[in-house]
């Protein structure tokens, strides 16, 4: 009998791909799992010998499943699928909507207590590692300021927009830090940056034949709300270096914390991420926490947490012996 | 009456008067008592009201202290003050001998096992977030490797070490981490490398009047295991600019980790610190970890610990519900 833990993944888009990548880096965890909405023949794991089954019968697999990775969106599928499916099982969620994760929080607490299950939501990387940095920063050097960049990266709503422009065949933005901004930061001037001083926008868009490229610039760059405030460059690049160089999704950004001990002295903390798949970073860092999850679980804490009341030492396969010996 | 969480300091050397800096930017902390195996009025408090007392005295402080901060060095004074006094109080400590940490755990772990305390050892950045981060790393990129660079900062060991040399009126050393290495560890190499494949050593040295320039320089990088296997720099200087440009503590350095999601994406997580004072900011570290032992032993955990045994928001004043709220 198998003493791995048995993970069950919800939703088989980049991220639960991701997921089943990430699993697979691991020695103790197993997948045991994918459910999805779709029709389950028509989903195709990374892993042949993976079952696939219909989310409807998701409950009859209480007992085979320690902890489930729920994959779906924040707009629609987390909302009604985490407190659904925290009745029944111990789960793992990236709900990102940060303005609803208190109300999120609190549907997953109903939830778990219902069920006496453990939930831990908001699990990846901003929210999540960048959340913990901002955490760790202001705890250690309470006088100072705490500044998050993100990118290079490329943002999916920006990118909608950009292809939402008539004239436009393929189109991506990615956000980029000021380095001008970042300069200041690291100087320790504490600066007051909004947003928008402390990014760029960069665009590569293909045209459709016979588009004009100054009216579609023109369009981009004083399109309200998404570019007009920014500093945007746009660059017009053929079909086939769109699809060689622009297909990927590259993230990460830093979360610096200037601060000051005494009169003078200066101190300096940065966390960054540079990350090739933004998805495969985020399931990586579910996979770490769902171990966390299943360990919290046996141990009786059910409930809905998020990472700031996960112990580290949860995270890792090694003892907490092996840890003291070896990381510490 | 006060519900600050009550601080006493055990020893009042940099480290010690750091904390005693670092309480001052505290809302919901206080320190009571400092103490010392000096006579007490030789001990200048920063803050003049905070009273000191002989270290002989401190069991009748059992009730009057929440927390000791243990501020003596690693060599001699904790291995003998932190059983002792984790048997009458909560402590925390920046123990950072690293073979020596089982030994100390295991020292501690009998001492709060008889006093019913809770103890954090080895708390500072390396050990500590130096520490935590090379375990997020492994825990989320199991495929992948960890490498830690420390500088550009002053070891006292070999700073001491070219003092004993002949002719060396004044000499400070910096480890420096190497950028070219630092380099081919961000671009994903993954190269093999030894402390010194990542670090130079650079040293300022001040001559005693008639002493020989090429002597003294000769004898440092030819001293065996301090300089002859490194790359060393030395450099002569005046004793005014000795003493203007190369009289603080400053450290910092670097912790990353480079791994692969799948066969082709590079991940890289990256956390670092450049400070002004080490002194402080380790100070810094203890005191926000001292919040965290506090929370434990009122929650009933007593025991040895380390930080990778503590949830993250038990490091910050704030409620879980703001820092949902204002950090997630």
């Amino acid at each position: 009998m198998s003493s791995k833990i048995r993970i069950g993944i919800v939703g088989h888009g980049n991220l639960g791909r991701g997921v089943e990548l990430a699993l697979t880096a691991t020695q103790d965890m197993e997948l045991v799992a994918i459910f999805t909405r779709r029709a389950p023949d028509q989903i195709k794991p990374i892993t042949p010998a993976v079952p696939v089954y219909s989310l409807a019968d998701i409950a009859d697999f209480q007992t085979k499943v320690d902890v489930l990775i729920l994959c779906g969106g924040s707009k629609s599928d987390l909302p009604e699928q985490g407190p659904m499916l925290a009745r029944l099982f111990n789960t793992v969620d990236s709900f990102d909507t940060h303005p609803k994760i208190p109300d999120y929080f609190a549907a997953l607490q109903q939830a778990t207590c219902t069920g006496k299950t453990t939930a831990l939501i908001s699990i990846g990387w901003d929210p999540g590692l960048f959340s913990l940095n901002r955490l760790l920063g202001e705890a250690i050097l309470p006088q100072g300021e705490t500044y998050t960049f993100w990118g290079k990266g490329v943002s999916q709503g920006h990118s909608d927009a950009i292809r939402r422009v008539p004239g436009v065949a393929m189109g991506v933005q990615y956000t980029v830090p000021s380095e001008a901004a970042m300069a200041r930061v690291r100087a320790g001037e504490l600066p007051k940056l909004s947003t928008r001083d402390k990014h760029l926008r960069e665009c590569f868009v293909v045209l459709k034949e016979g588009a004009d490229a100054d009216a579609v610039k023109q369009a981009i760059v004083t399109m309200p709300d998404y570019f007009a405030d920014y500093d945007t460059v746009v660059h017009f690049i053929k079909a086939d270096e769109f699809q060689k160089n622009h297909s990927a999704m590259p993230h990460g950004g830093f979360v610096i914390r200037s601060g000051n001990t005494g009169n003078a002295c200066h101190q300096s903390m940065e966390f960054s991420l540079k990350l090739d798949s933004n998805p495969h970073f985020t399931a990586s860092v579910l996979v770490a926490y769902a171990r966390a999850c299943h360990r919290m679980a046996r141990q009786g804490q059910s409930g809905a947490f998020t990472l700031f009341d996960v112990a580290p030492a949860l995270l890792s396969p090694k003892s907490a012996e092996q840890l003291r010996k070896e990381l510490l």
